[in-house]
């Protein structure tokens, strides 16, 4: 039997890459892929794969492969990926409109339904059929347990803080500061000057 | 001595982490950090970091810490965060202008030089001090290694092939595609729905 607590946060962190390849292949309708075709598309090694897989049962069915559907429901079903996730967006600038604008956020189930801002140009405005609200007057209890914070950094903070004080329980954090906003409170940190400098170091290695 | 080819992938992802909280600890004028300190603020573990650094050398004052100044120096100097690094931006939607309007990828040396769009309302245009350029008309080398891709899902393979072709060492995508550009082209997926899926999956443990 599968058991949760097993499962170390690098496997937690491919699952996602995981379920794209194989949601990819069922649009395509592969119905069985190998190890190694995984492995390519995920860009891991095959032996990763199958280790991950391993933390929560047997799929791969001898001299043939993994079934596809089979493995994009378990996997759902680990990641919570088959219960709708309300999400808030605090941060309306650019940013903030590409993501609520972005159309994959509701193909994994997860839908932005309340969007917070403090430019009185933008409360009252509507993004992606959601009514911009005031931040400096936000509820008690928001009853959404993802945030996501796409304001300027100098904001990030004080608004991390809001967030947690209306109920969030995980904040996916595009700005550029780091976040401790305390015990039991899940940050992941999107940051595209990291990721540049990691593509430096490659270039800086290949030539 | 350093080695440079004994460093591990994953090393080289906390590195950028390093690099930002240390950044952030100078601006404070902290001289000195301990790994404990470090460790919290990069969210690893003190012995992770200890061993990333050992990597590259001795740094660690016994019984004192890291000197902050020079840690930040030796990781710009691996990182290659002490050279400019021209960037082209590849569409100009609400994403791409939010790319092309972040300070924070100078604070890094990196500059977005160019941009493309294949849209005639905003070619000719201009975001962050750039024009947008016609992605039709592509140059046969750009001379820029690093290209951000910032294109709506159906046109992202087309558009890293033609990033390749123009030169381009390096993508660092945001659409929902997985790439797969080739021998020698290093990608970084930022892809927001996976990371929300890792947080989704945070919140199922903890509640």
């Amino acid at each position: 039997m599968f058991k949760r607590e097993k499962i170390p946060y690098p496997t937690v962190e491919r699952l996602p890459v995981y379920y794209h390849v194989l949601s990819e292949l069922k649009e395509d309708n592969v119905g069985i892929v190998s190890s190694g075709d995984m492995a390519v598309r995920a860009g891991v090694k095959a032996s990763q794969f199958r280790k991950d897989l391993s933390y929560f049962g047997e799929f791969g069915i001898q001299g043939l492969g993994y079934p596809v559907a089979h493995l994009i429901e378990k996997i759902a079903d680990i990641m919570q990926l088959n219960v709708d996730h309300d999400c808030a967006l605090f941060g309306c600038g650019n940013l903030g409109r590409a993501i609520a604008g972005y159309s994959g956020l509701s193909r994994w189930n997860f839908h932005i339904t309340r969007i917070f801002d403090n430019s009185p140009e933008k409360i009252g405005g509507k993004f992606g059929g959601v009514i911009v609200e005031d931040v400096s007057i936000l509820p008690r209890n928001l009853n959404v347990s993802i945030g996501i914070l796409a304001v300027p950094a100098v904001s990030a903070v004080n608004t991390a803080q809001l967030m947690v004080e209306c109920g969030i329980k995980a904040i996916l954090n595009f700005t550029s500061r780091n976040l401790d906003p305390g015990h039991g409170i899940a940050v992941r940190n999107v940051e595209v000057t990291q990721e540049l400098a990691v593509l430096a170091y490659h270039i800086a290695r290949n030539f």
